[in-house]
């Protein structure tokens, strides 16, 4: 038994320092300490300031990750995964410092079982790389946050993406994980069967964990069959409002939607600039149907009719692959697309989810409270989730305008909460969200959340200081 | 904070009297400790022994439940969530004695959102109610255990059933809870958003918890809406290979099965006696699709041509829905059929689930190993998930026999544990299935369970002796 002690809450530089030093002769140049890798690996791609690792280390496989991992343990240092450092609320800093273990080099595919449309993978590969390893199989793994993020990532950051309103999120697409806790055991935490009532469900309580109860270091992913049709449209909507009802009915009568993305009149603008498109610019819907010819070809027939009910254009559909990759790449280009609008600005991205009946509701307030701030900021959204994203494009040589959109951002989150919602549909807490988890769900399931944070990593060494606070 | 002291691991009678004697003034006539009601809540439609608690209690809102618990707290007296008592291994014994929750009359919908689909209900509502419940609105609760269980126990249980293929199990399909934890704080886990990367995944964590970790007072539950078209049929193969293969290849190639059920030749043999068939005696599989007209028309279809090449008889669609009610009310009572097979015998059904390639294999050797005993157990299966069951037919006057039953269920789940299976796939662990959990998962995940028990239940008050041991 270890003795009972708090756990640590601030930087022990002398602890940091031997820990390299003992991890320096096992990994040799597998270990990087070099200021500049530092820096990028607490890269946040949001405004919270970067608060680099002391050193990066490289594994290879499952025992150097145990390894690692009671190293840090013994002298009670922090140990932080990496994975493409494409998440957007400082997940990847170190606000302690410690070790970053980048995963870049475990990025293989274990197993693909195609008659159980299951594979098994390590934690570094990343979503383009698996399902272009799937491809020949016509197999999939469906879930699309746009980057091209790591797996690991994606299940320790409870991902979602454009295909999550028919295919489900990182915790209805993982099916099993293998995970170094803070002691350096290896957790299995369930086995290939399609689904089992074996306990607690430890797969779904560590997707979504954020690296802070254990180390992901290898999965078994749910896959999918390629379609055998697919096909996409766009369609423009007199206001939001209007948008929202499609989705609603849609998904009311059962119409299987694959993707249904939700650009705000700001956004297409960006969108046509940047991606040389000339769409009308309104809030528009893009929408993506999956199935057999004539199920595709009925789902979009069924769609176009409640789209015209609402008073929504005719549909242009897209049945070509290489017509269907040019509209989702606009899509997906809505990133940069938003950064094009202001040159020279940053863009923050942020994410709330609300039931999808306030959905209209909470993004239009949302544009009024931009536009009377003088914000630049579009909207795109899951909208069949409920889910949407205000990419704010901030001077960041402007104190004022940074405080106003820190002001937008924490009122978009107020605003979502009041209508039974969440702060993050699926960016997750990191540490930009901490303060709001409590104001979500009460005193009582943070509380509930620390205890099982201390039962699992009593020393606080897992990514401390994200989700649950330090000490 | 209170005192380190150990977990209790034996029954004190002293402190149920006490607990009782307390309760007993708040509760009234809704305070309950006859010998029948209490043998009643302890009953386990299992060969594991009548356990009873010593008294039940019936509650009729949240604060009644706080305030239960926090008596039992204060006593670190054992507390034991009563549903419908359908659970298949012992989750409502008392090994310790204790007090049962009854939610009997806690079985209200609290709200239907139509347009979000989803709806909050308290736990103690069964399926069938809520269903009549929400039909006049065309919606449904998808999930079907046979059994008219209580919602509640449905979650705890991580129940899934005959449409757990298309619509998933409970883990899917609930969006929040609120609960009960040991130390009398009400945990809401989620708010009703569809999705959430807020924090760790206290739902998920929750469902499947058997009881052990909270009590489940409120559950916001994902809908569907009850699709236009259904149609359902039953085809014969020549082995159980080439069902199985017939599943695999519908799943694989994209087609949205509702149900697909098989059923063993002993099982139809069972099912045409008893629900006054005349189907083949055949492996045979139960199929039901689920969409548009046009939808399960193409689904039909091509199904059909599956099963053709593997072998499989014509199928007969049955589209009317008193067609098809009769059909999986064939299905349904085949627990009953199975037990008409030997008039007198009791009927003990246990559960495995593998990947769904290794599926007919393990049917089949259990079917040899079944044969080899001399014992008569007729097996059906939710193929689509690689999860069956057997049903034991045993002589309870015959200790020998029920020996023979154990040891084949004993090899049933090494059987499934050799090949990436699960001990159970949907009837939970509870008393039955304790020993198992190490072999599937490892000690260090038990080791995670029970930190994350200790964290959460202290003093392991909460359902103890089920999942995770005693002290």
């Amino acid at each position: 038994m270890r003795n009972v002690s708090e756990p640590s809450n601030r930087r022990d530089q002398r602890a940091i320092d031997t820990t390299i030093a003992v991890l320096a002769t096992k990994f040799g140049n597998r270990l990087v300490t070099s200021r500049a890798v530092c820096e990028q690996h607490g890269n946040t791609t949001s405004w919270i300031a970067n608060e680099p690792p002391d050193a990066v280390v490289f594994p290879q496989n499952v025992d150097d990750v145990q390894e690692i991992v009671r190293t840090c343990a013994a002298h009670r240092v922090p140990v932080i995964a990496f994975g493409t450092g494409t998440s957007l609320e400082g997940h990847v800093n170190a606000p302690l410092g410690g070790i970053s273990i980048d995963f870049r080099d475990m990025n293989n595919v274990l197993a693909v079982n195609s008659a159980d449309l299951d594979c098994v993978v390590e934690p570094g590969i990343t979503r383009k790389r698996l399902n272009e390893h799937l491809r020949d199989q016509g197999l999939f793994f469906p879930l699309d946050p746009g980057a091209d993020a790591s797996l690991g990532g994606m299940a320790a950051t409870r991902c979602s993406g454009t295909n999550a309103v028919r295919y489900g999120t990182m915790k209805d697409n993982v099916l099993a994980l293998k995970t170094v806790l803070a002691n350096g055991d290896l957790v299995t935490t369930a086995r290939r069967a399609k689904k089992s009532a074996a306990g607690y469900d430890l797969t779904r309580l560590l997707v979504g964990s954020e690296g802070t109860l254990g180390i992901i270091v290898e999965l078994t992913l749910k896959l999918s069959g390629i379609p055998e049709a697919i096909s996409a449209g766009v369609c423009q909507f007199p206001s939001v409002e209007a948008a929202c009802n499609a989705a609603i009915m849609a998904i009311q009568t059962g119409i299987p939607i694959a993707r249904i993305e939700l650009l705000d009149e700001l956004q297409m603008k960006a969108t046509n600039l940047y991606s040389k498109l000339s769409l009308p610019e309104a809030p528009t819907l893009f929408i993506e149907f999956h199935g057999s010819p004539a199920g595709v070809a009925e789902q979009s027939a069924r769609f176009g009719e409640i789209a015209a009910d609402l008073g929504g254009s005719a549909f242009e559909w897209a049945t070509k692959p290489e017509d269907r990759t040019r509209l989702w790449q606009a899509r997906h280009d809505a990133y940069w697309a938003a950064r094009a609008l202001r040159p020279g600005a940053q863009a923050f991205a942020t994410d709330v989810c609300v039931p999808i009946s306030r959905l209209a509701e909470c993004v239009t307030q949302t544009q009024r409270d931009v536009a009377a701030q003088g914000l630049v900021a579009p909207i795109l959204g899951h909208i069949g989730d409920g889910n949407f994203h205000l990419a704010l494009l901030v001077d960041m040589t402007d104190p004022g305008e940074i405080e106003t959109a820190k002001m937008v951002c924490e009122r978009l989150v107020e605003r979502a909460l009041a209508m039974d919602g969440t702060c993050t549909g699926e960016h997750g807490i990191g540490e930009g969200k901490m303060k709001y988890l409590a104001e979500e769900l009460g005193a009582p399931a943070v509380h509930a959340m620390a205890a099982i944070k201390r039962a699992l990593d009593p020393d606080n060494i897992m990514n401390p200081g994200k989700i649950v606070p330090l000490g």
